[in-house]
């Protein structure tokens, strides 16, 4: 009997299952395969132009030389019809003063009124994606939840509007001002309070970055519950603030079930002391469900208790190719049964993607032949040898039963970045040819390409796609996070062209409504789609959230002109 | 080599690595195994006596023929201090006819105040535990979402108190009448709306039983992320509304992150229609979350819709001794690491409670020596022979590393029903000698035993705890979900003695309290623990929850008297 260690044998008895199956080196394809950086999240944010105001200039990601701050047009410009709020005080000396006698004058207050502190205090005032960009003038950082507590109550009672900020690397605009909110910058409180080995139960400062909290839980043999591409720079309060979603969610699940505490400051300076380490708690309402993907609007975190679960010491990838929308539901279907407990991703990537893919980044795809839909599947469990036999049975019969028309499965770690980046690589690809409108949508899984090819069948009718120059549009992709039923629609552009937006809007969002869909799966609302809650949510529901932004803000100065 | 088939082989090369497994016949401690019916949740309160009223001679349990419900003592003369709140209406004829009119004048209104309906009536007025009584005269049973809206509607205007109603399953007394509030059954609304096989989304009525949902995915090869003893009654809006744990937290995780939408009636009539059925939806407040233990004080739960995991073919039930508590830790610490995604439950039981288990029914325990601790692991996967493998390993591990004393392996679905028997049957046995006072708490999981032993030590110390009949005390245990870190503590009695109450009231609180946990894990507040969530939630927060509780019910209609 062949012994079985890795992924690499399963893959080669698969092949010996399963002639038809292509087994192809993946370094032919992959060159220069670092650790890869730039997950979904970020990347779709690099390209991302949505139709809201975009910066067609500043589309060319975060990895070339930025374009000075300066350059950014301002919120209040590209939203002309947003107007400051009279109600809200203009900043004065004073103020400034109160500021500094409470939190020092070194570096936790970055005062542009008194002096010329242009440079820096501009990466606070427009957000990474250069979309969005306030008028702020004062940038405090508070050390302590007491501090929190202080600044906010000030705020409150002066009717000084503020903007709570962590990594600042949201996709809708949330974090910045967008006129001259005060910045609450939360990256002074990065401390891990507490973890518990027996339980995984992690308390810590709502500014610690993501990527910090994840090392420090690896050394334990744990993990954050979530992963997404801007781990480097998020802050873990901001995740629980956007409900981030991330890589992590068909495993591990939503932000919901894992945080188990909340501390958060509420604008009257009330320090909400809901930091909870235990898993089960029944007295009283879940208060701080609220917080979770309120989006910084009815008050402030300040630390999260979170549980967190061990980390699988085995992985494995597979990248295969399918003939029809139907076969990859199929196949998702038959992963959820056939690897159960040890799946951790099932990706989608339509073929037009990775024909892009290929198009623009000259990578050569892990499979020889062209199908029209593409799954990556990751699996993770504490066995590798019995994750490598479920990935083998589950491969060889969905190639038997003709569910998956061909397949390659990862062989080491390197394979695994390369077959990884089929996926990851896709948002940023899209924007070669000049823009993308881009939508992250909520389906119900049965209909969700749909929308994909009634988009396409729209645009081409209009003329509007095609491979010359006086085409707007280069091709109408799908891809996203199966397992959630997350679909990223994506519109690849050589320019940005109101024929093409009026064909699309209010056409996509008017669809999803159909399909009691979500305008907004994990990206939030901000002041992106703040105006298009209406299709996801009823009249009723909005209301009810107007009267919890009511009763928690009365005056309103959390984070305004965002998100209802 | 020798093929792996079952658990059963698991155990023979156990016991071949480790001589010092006792390897006993199940069968010799096990008779008349009929379907583990009395699970954790219902035994509990079967037998249950806290420090509130209790009913002595009503502690055995289910299976003898019921007292005429007749014989339960009111709740307003077990709450003395509880006066009935002048502010509501006295029911009328008039609005009797209201209801008959909206609902007709059959089985959907039972009508106490035109006719003596007293034995009609009686069973919404007591719940199963015989400890809670009201002086409801109607009950309404709806038999839709638009009907619930009325039925608010006009209660809210008439200013008529509610109680809503599901299976009555409860263990805090939440969901029946303490004065003449009007009962709102929902058992009528039992259709499950909808199954999606490829996403694994149910959404049905709140009135579908627990057991119903879970046979009909089934069928679908798919379970109810939520188990417990309660099953074939509770209703799964109940278990909603009450956030309910049970046997598959640990590995499904709670509510908070299984439920998608829910479709709810507001005291106004309002009907709240976030019935989503999409795993990630980044538009707004999570409003539902209120209503996720929110127990009918705000609205009345009328569907859900809830995210259900595969269900697993392969299980494995195993059973041992440990000497220590810190080695019951150290089990459960290697138990999370090396069977990782196949760990279904790990349940902790003292030894005294093992020998009371033994004592009462007269059955064997599994392993012939005695040991302090014993634990209960289940696991269960995708793969029978991975799993036995896993778990094999995982007991080589702890038998050689002597972390673990001694243990079984169940071989076959008999045994492992006689294994779980070993814990569920717990609850129930403890009332033998006469009743048992006990406590729901969520700990430190480091913690979590020394409150037994306290608790034990402070009882011995006054006298207590003995073998004769003088004392009243039988003796002090600890058990529980270990994996949730929730301990029941239990003192078995034979006889209430306001001697023994003081001993430990507010003993138990003020420990818990001092080590931040809770004071209901699952069971929730209903008016049993309304008095005690000081002990586990701070000003701030219970002021924060009344704000909640005025907000969506302002005058007070929704279920009075309890929870905050």
């Amino acid at each position: 009997m062949v012994p079985r260690h890795r992924a690499l044998l399963g893959l080669r008895r698969w092949q010996l299952a399963s002639p038809s199956l292509q087994i192809r080196s993946l370094s032919q394809c992959t060159t220069r395969l670092q650790q890869a950086q730039a997950r979904e999240q970020v990347q779709e944010a690099t390209t991302s132009a949505s139709s809201e105001p975009s910066q067609p200039h500043d589309q060319h990601g975060t990895k070339g030389p930025a374009a000075p701050a300066k350059a950014i047009k301002y919120t209040s410009e590209s939203y002309p019809s947003l107007k400051r709020d009279p109600k809200f005080a203009e900043l004065t000396q004073d103020h400034v003063k109160y500021f500094k006698d409470l939190l020092g004058s070194g570096s936790a207050v970055i005062d542009g009124l008194s002096e010329e502190a242009g440079e820096d205090i501009e990466p606070f005032n427009s957000d990474w994606m250069r979309k969005y960009r306030g008028h702020a003038k004062l940038v405090v950082k508070p050390g302590s939840t007491e501090e929190v507590s202080k600044i906010l109550k000030y705020c409150n009672d002066k009717m000084l509007a503020v903007v709570p900020q962590g990594g600042n690397t949201g996709l809708v605009g949330g974090s910045v001002p967008v006129f001259d909110e005060i910045v609450i910058n939360l990256s002074r409180m990065n401390k891990i309070r507490s973890f518990d080995e027996v339980s995984g139960i992690l308390v810590a400062d709502a500014g610690v970055i993501l990527e910090t909290a994840d090392s420090f839980l690896a050394e334990k043999k744990h993990i954050f519950p979530l992963d997404l591409g801007a781990k480097g720079s998020c802050q873990i309060g901001g995740n629980v603030a956007t409900n981030a979603g991330g890589l992590r969610l068909l495993r591990y699940g939503s932000m919901h079930g894992n945080i188990l505490g909340i501390e958060a400051v509420l604008p009257d300076g009330t320090i909400m002391d809901d930091l909870s380490k235990l898993r089960k708690n029944n007295t009283g309402y879940d208060i701080k469900q609220l917080f979770i993907g309120g989006e910084g609007t009815i008050g402030i975190i300040t630390a999260i208790s979170i549980l967190c679960p061990q980390r699988s010491p085995a992985m494995n990838v597979a990248y295969f190719g399918l003939d029809s929308f139907e076969k990859v539901q199929q196949a998702f279907r038959e992963a959820k049964n056939q690897l159960s407990e040890i799946l951790s991703a099932f990706e989608l990537m339509d073929g037009r993607s990775q024909k892009l893919y290929n198009r623009a980044t000259g990578k050569k795809l892990p499979l020889e032949g062209e199908h029209p839909f593409y799954c990556l599947i990751e699996t993770s469990g504490s066995n590798t040898d019995h994750d490598s036999e479920k990935l083998e049975a589950f491969l060889e019969h969905v190639m038997g039963e003709e569910i998956v028309a061909d397949g390659v499965v990862a062989q080491d770690q390197t394979q695994m970045q390369s077959l990884w980046k089929c996926r990851e690589g896709v948002p940023e690809c899209l924007g070669h040819w000049g823009g993308v409108y881009k939508y992250d949508l909520s389906l119900p899984i049965a209909e969700m390409y749909d929308l994909v090819n009634e988009t396409r069948d729209k645009l081409t009718r209009a003329g509007l796609v095609g491979d010359g120059e006086e085409h707007a549009v280069v091709d109408v992709v799908g891809y996203g996070h199966m397992g959630d039923a997350n679909l990223h629609l994506n519109i690849a552009t050589r320019r940005f062209d109101t024929a093409v937006e009026k064909e699309l809007e209010p056409f996509v969002y008017e669809w999803v409504a159909s399909r009691n869909g979500s305008i907004s799966a994990e990206h939030g609302l901000g002041i992106a789609k703040k105006a298009f809650i209406g299709y996801s949510r009823s009249e009723t529901m909005v209301k009810l959230m107007q009267q919890i932004k009511g009763l928690y803000d009365p005056n309103g100065i959390m984070n305004p002109y965002k998100y209802i």
